[in-house]
């Protein structure tokens, strides 16, 4: 696992939808890492209030707050936290301020009430489907998607779940997973962004096991990668 | 773990493509715990060959042979490691055995050369399709996914891999779990046969793991379980 880059070497983080859990949990972690972070959101109210709590909570200014378009314009590396149903609207509204940066998408297709039953979007994910709109233009790299969201908001506590990392680019894959290690997870090159398809659906399978064995937080591990050179 | 059940409930098991590695590797691990084995393929001279090979490394007359509608008919449980290819031929040629019976479907729909690329199918499991063509007579379970088919043929170490177990049968999912715990790895219910789609898709993201990662076998495991009810 790779050290926090210096301070000077750390990104401004945007996060749309950053008053939801998964934003949250994100924001906090990275707070606590030396981020400097802004968290989006359409209720100025809710943003608002959510990044008075998160500083209060971190004992710094860390988190900044404000619409979609004005986080999203703010900072080089911009993270998707909305629910499935609101993910191209959002995609939509700040796309041309996209250009050049690196999009990490947390979207899982659920599509309640059957969220423990896999449902696969048009074109297998739902990610790919936003790499797709905004075409290459935009580094889109899928991320997060298994992990509990209330093991991210408990800093009390170790998350024991690897995190998969989708992207057609590389370098854009890499630069994600020294934010992952910055938090103190791990992230693994898992292929192009087609791949996230399986990760997306893998979270109906986590949940049907939440269900199933009465566990608040299934997450998954790989196996067999000790010795492997984890670059 | 459940131990394994004795000699006179264990049932007899069918595996069609029994000379390749997968069918080769449950086979021996299952004539390991005391389960007699029928292999079918569609040469006789190669099962004639395998079951040859594994009932000496058995020590004892484990493993018999014959061709598929032979050795479906033998067997209350029936078990496809076929290549995605020839899954639906495979199929077709028992599907009138199959009434009653549990088919459990290892398949993987890699479409080669992009093995390493998530490549849906049409309606996005390949194993759930079959579930469709045979009808619900027939109790469908996927599982062995995501076990890389070295770790099954080499019974000097365990199997550092979780066994996803998906199908619209609840009673037979168990079955299968108890039929996985017997050789040494953790089952885990993973909801319908809809949700193959997930543990197929993963394997390509382990395959591309394998690549990146320089290593011959990643798998997964499920992670958040302990102190759950493994019933």
């Amino acid at each position: 696992m790779s050290a926090a880059p210096d301070a000077a070497a750390r990104p401004r983080i945007a996060i749309l939808g950053g008053t939801g859990n998964v934003g949250r949990g994100l924001a906090l972690r990275w707070g606590h890492a030396g981020y400097d972070v802004t968290i989006g959101s359409r209720s100025n109210e809710k943003a608002a209030q959510a990044s008075a709590q998160l500083n209060s909570e971190l004992g710094r200014n860390a988190v900044g707050h404000g619409g979609y378009r004005e986080v999203a314009a703010s900072a080089p590396i911009v993270v998707l936290t909305v629910p499935y149903a609101a993910q191209r609207s959002a995609v939509e509204e700040v796309a041309d301020l996209l250009a050049g940066k690196i999009l990490i998408d947390t979207t899982v297709p659920l599509m309640p009430p059957k969220v423990a039953r896999v449902q696969l979007p048009s074109g297998g994910s739902a990610v790919a489907a936003v790499q797709e709109m905004l075409g290459s233009s935009v580094r889109v790299v899928s991320a997060f998607q298994n992990v509990p969201a209330h093991l991210l908001l408990d800093m009390a506590h170790d998350v024991d779940c690897d995190v998969l990392v989708c992207g057609d680019d590389v370098a854009a894959r890499e630069t994600v997973i020294q934010l992952i290690a910055a938090i103190g997870l791990r992230g693994i090159h898992a292929g192009p962004i087609a791949n996230s398809a399986a990760t997306e659906a893998l979270t109906s399978v986590l949940i049907s096991i939440n269900s199933r064995y009465k566990v608040p937080g299934a997450g998954i591990r790989i196996t067999g990668l000790s010795g492997a050179d984890h670059a």
